[in-house]
C-alpha cells in the first residue's frame, strides 16, 4: 500500500505539495525518489494519489492520478476513553485508530490517575496522526473534547447504543445485538483503576448496557482496541 | 482481584512460600503486608491463595485458604506469532496473554526481519510470565519452539482449523463458522511485511482459510490480539 501523508487542505489543481513537517519527513527520513507513488490525505478524508514530480529540500510535489474521499460508515463506533497513564498514550491511540473508531472521546473518570491537561488534545492528535499514517488509514478518528462523567451523559440521544466494559459485568460481549438502524455506537472503556459504582449506575439509567471480555484484566489502553475488533465483526464490516 | 505470583511448583502443606525473584518483588517492590491475601499459581495453572502471614527479606508465607486449577477450555486458541522486532515483543505477548492465546508458537516466516536466536525463548517466557500476573491469569500460555514454515505445515492435523490473517484476503473475519467439536483453532500471523506468496499458497494446500479484519493496516505485534478478541466472541466465550 502506498505511504500516506496528511496536508491541513487539499488543493484543486492537477499537482499537490507536501511541505512541513510531512515534506521534511517524506524527503529527509524516508528519502523518497521523484517516481515513487504516494498519498497525500486531508483531515477530512478526501485523499489525492500519484507519482512524486519534483522533490526539494523538505518538500515534494506530486502529479495527481487518483482523487477520492473515505467513505463515512453507519453505525459510527465512537469510543469513550478514560485519560490514560501517559505511558500508554501512544499505544492506546494506535489500537484505536488501526481498529477503526471514528471519534475518540477522552473521559475524566473518577478513578482516572492522570488528568486531562492544556496539551493533552494536541499530543493526542499527534498520535492519531502518526497511527493513522502507520496504518495507511485515510480519514482520521475525530478527537472530540474531554468530558467529565456529567458531561458525557449529556452526550448520548435517543437511539444510541452505549456499551460499557466491566470486568464485573454479568453479560458475555457475544451476546450483544445491534439493530440494523443503529447510527451511533458508543464503547466506553473505564481507568485501570476500573469504573466506579457510581459511574456505572449513571451510566446503567443512561441506558447503557454492561458486558464483560473473559475472565483476564485487561489494561484500560488495550480494552477499547479488543472491544472495537469484536463490534466490527459482529456488525459484519470486519 | 488478588494480586498473582508464580513458582515452579506448588507445595501440598498448608502454607505456601514465595521465594527468589517473585518473593524479591512482593517484599521489596510491591511492599505487601502481613494480613494481605494473595494468590501463587504455578505453570500448569494450579493455584492457591491465602493471607499473608509471614514477611522476610526476600520471600513471604501464606496460610492456604482456597486451591483451585484453572479449566482447560476446547477448543485449544493457538497463535502462530511471526517472530516479531525486538521493540514489539514484550507488548505482542503481554496482548496473547491477555486474549487468551493457549499455546503461543514463534514462527520463522520468510520475510521475517527478526531471527529467532538462542536467548529468544526466554525472553519471551518472562515477557509471558509479567502479562500473566497483570492480567490475573492464572495458567500460561505454552511457548512452543519456533518453528519454520515447514516445521508449522507438518503440526496441523485433521480437524483442526487454520486461519490465516491476510490482508488481501476475500473473506471478512466475520465470515467463519465453527464446528461445534473443533479441538484445535490456529491463528496465523504473518510478520510486518507480509506472509509471501509461496507461505500463503502452503498453508491455503494445508487447509488454511484466509481472512482480513477491516481496511486498515494492522502491526503484526497487534493482529493476533484482534483476531483472538474476534475468535473468542465468536465462539461464545467472552
Amino acid at each position: 500500500m502506498l505511504s500516506l501523508f496528511f496536508v491541513d487542505q487539499l488543493g484543486t489543481g492537477s499537482t499537490q505539495e507536501l511541505e512541513g513537517d510531512e515534506g521534511h519527513h517524506a524527503v529527509k527520513v524516508m528519502r523518497l525518489q521523484i517516481g515513487e507513488e504516494i498519498k497525500i490525505a486531508d483531515k477530512s478524508g478526501n485523499w489525492v494519489s500519484g507519482a512524486i514530480t519534483e522533490v526539494g529540500k523538505k518538500s515534494l510535489k506530486i502529479d495527481i492520478a487518483q482523487r477520492g474521499s473515505a467513505q463515512y460508515l453507519k453505525p459510527e463506533l465512537i469510543v469513550v476513553q478514560a485519560v490514560t497513564k501517559s505511558d500508554r498514550i501512544k499505544e492506546m491511540l494506535e489500537l484505536l485508530t488501526v481498529a477503526g473508531a471514528d471519534r475518540i472521546i477522552p473521559w475524566q473518570a473518577e478513578r482516572c490517575i492522570s488528568k486531562w491537561q492544556s496539551d493533552s488534545a494536541n499530543k493526542w492528535s499527534i498520535a492519531i496522526k502518526e497511527a493513522a499514517k502507520q496504518a495507511r488509514r485515510v480519514r482520521l478518528p475525530e478527537l472530540a473534547d474531554a468530558v467529565t462523567t456529567n458531561q458525557l451523559l449529556n452526550l448520548f440521544q435517543a437511539g444510541d447504543q452505549i456499551i460499557t466494559l466491566h470486568e464485573v459485568a454479568k453479560s458475555n460481549i457475544s451476546q450483544l445485538k445491534f439493530a440494523a438502524d443503529t447510527k451511533r455506537i458508543f464503547l466506553v472503556i473505564g481507568p485501570e483503576g476500573g469504573i466506579s459504582d457510581n459511574e456505572i449506575d449513571q451510566l446503567i439509567a443512561a441506558k447503557a448496557v454492561t458486558v464483560r471480555m473473559g475472565e483476564n484484566v485487561l489494561r484500560s489502553a488495550h480494552a477499547g482496541f479488543a472491544a472495537l475488533s469484536v463490534v466490527q465483526t459482529l456488525i459484519g464490516r470486519w
